[in-house]
């Protein structure tokens, strides 16, 4: 059987009993390793499974399943993700694959960040599109996710603004020159989503702004490390979570749509300013 | 501490290994047992925690917080919440309450219908805003429901259909006496869900139509008791799924929007008919 096992959020504890139960007993275990982190590494993994956890990169995933699933017709293997295998990152292709090779999968699910959310206190029913923020380069910055957001809160939607992530990324010389060197890991942080949004407002300033555009005063919600004990929820304007420090990644953003009253009374938990707390109040009163 | 725990969706072994650890040294267990069910019952659930388990139903959770937070100053309480606890069903009411009364708070996360839906093979970024398809009474039959999947599909994107659950009805009789006496608990099946979108279909079948109307030819998707070992998944066309028996509950349902050849491929592993698989061929080709 091959084994797409959740490992939820926060730590190495995260894991289901079942997921838990499937690790110790398959033949390898391996960790997708290239799309989201836990704030806790392969070796704290390693010592709470009691196993040996073989890391999983873009390549080995995409192009080495018969690797990856060799021996899983008559074994179990088990391949874990961080938050939910099916979740922000569709593994569905592995899916697919295994099925062409006949194999039998299942899939242990757990949190992922599109439901984990909820912890901010808006509802998860309210969302709309998710949309990812990538970092901007000198000449590479695309506003589509601005656009996305906007379509949600025309109709009042909340969005789910994922974060990116650089793994494994080479400079063009290293690329070209075809040496393996990679450089450091790189996450989006919550305050770069900010200034980038921030930054869309202004270019658009001269075009007709409607009630759903974002301006420097509309409110956001900043979450870091999810699940974690260090979890952190900050609720700012755009203007000041530009400089809000979430700490260490991994950051997600929600702008929020039309809400409802109990929803802005959650939010107040986390008011960063007494300036959001009062445009919060005036949200409950309406 | 007051812990909200999320069990997941399956059976006892889907609770995290972090929140078993909880529920085993919690002075008190309180399961929430009016807006979801396991597979598996509350002994069962006693048997794998070792614990005794409360049930809370809604008049103890809405009504009755004192008792439910007492002593959660001091000593933790755990309230268990099949799924996600901000998942489905929000339970951000009962962290405003604990917050009230001065007590920390904790959430522990798991999967919920909201991300684990993504075993069907539709990626959860597209999905629009959640609804519920409610039981039609006789005499009430709302089809608001349907006028947010449209909204959903006018932009491509899929709805996820959460299905009634009737726990602890009372007849009009037994209400108007005041008798505490209670009909079985009703779940609502992904046929007469469908059943229900048919006849909506029907009456408005005068109605201008456009591509994103449903008809008795729309792709329509249906999963059961989701995590647990008998889970099943059927994709059948609209008319076809009136009557597709998915066994025991709970069910949802998926209408989806647009779809991308690789959410194509993975709905065809689930196809009911040659009919349906034949239509899902047609979307790869697009």
């Amino acid at each position: 059987m091959f084994y797409l096992v959740g490992l939820g959020l926060g730590d190495a504890t995260d894991i289901t009993v079942k997921g838990l139960d499937v690790v110790r007993r398959a033949k390898r275990v391996y960790l997708e390793a290239y799309t989201s982190i836990l704030t806790v590494g392969k070796e704290a993994l390693e010592t709470f499974y009691g196993r040996e956890v073989i890391l999983a990169d873009r390549d080995m995933v995409e192009q080495a399943s018969d690797e990856l699933m060799a021996d899983a017709d008559t074994e179990d293997v088990a391949f874990l993700v961080v938050g939910d295998p099916l979740g922000a990152t569709t593994h569905t292709d592995l899916i697919l694959r295994a099925v062409e090779k006949g194999l039998q999968y299942k899939v242990i699910h757990n949190a992922s960040i599109m439901n984990a959310i909820g912890c901010c206190g808006l509802q998860l029913y309210s969302y709309g599109e998710t949309v990812s923020i990538v970092f901007w380069e000198k000449d590479w910055q695309p506003e589509s996710f601005y656009d996305k957001i906007i379509i949600n809160r025309e109709k009042g939607m909340h969005t789910l603004c994922l974060l990116d992530i650089k793994m494994k990324e080479q400079t063009i010389e290293n690329l070209m020159k075809g040496r393996p060197i990679y450089e450091p890991p790189r996450f989006l942080s919550a305050s770069q989503a900010c200034q980038q949004l921030l930054e869309i407002v202004k270019r658009r300033n001269s075009e007709k702004m409607t009630d759903s555009d974002l301006t420097p005063d509309t409110i956001c919600v900043a979450v870091a490390r999810v699940g974690a004990s260090d979890q952190k929820i900050a609720v700012a304007t755009l203007a000041e979570m530009c400089d809000v420090d979430m700490g260490s990644p991994l950051h997600s953003l929600v702008i929020p749509g039309h809400m409802h009253p109990l929803e802005g009374e959650m939010l107040k938990l986390f008011a960063f300013s007494d300036h959001v707390r009062k445009l919060l109040e005036t949200i409950e009163k309406r």
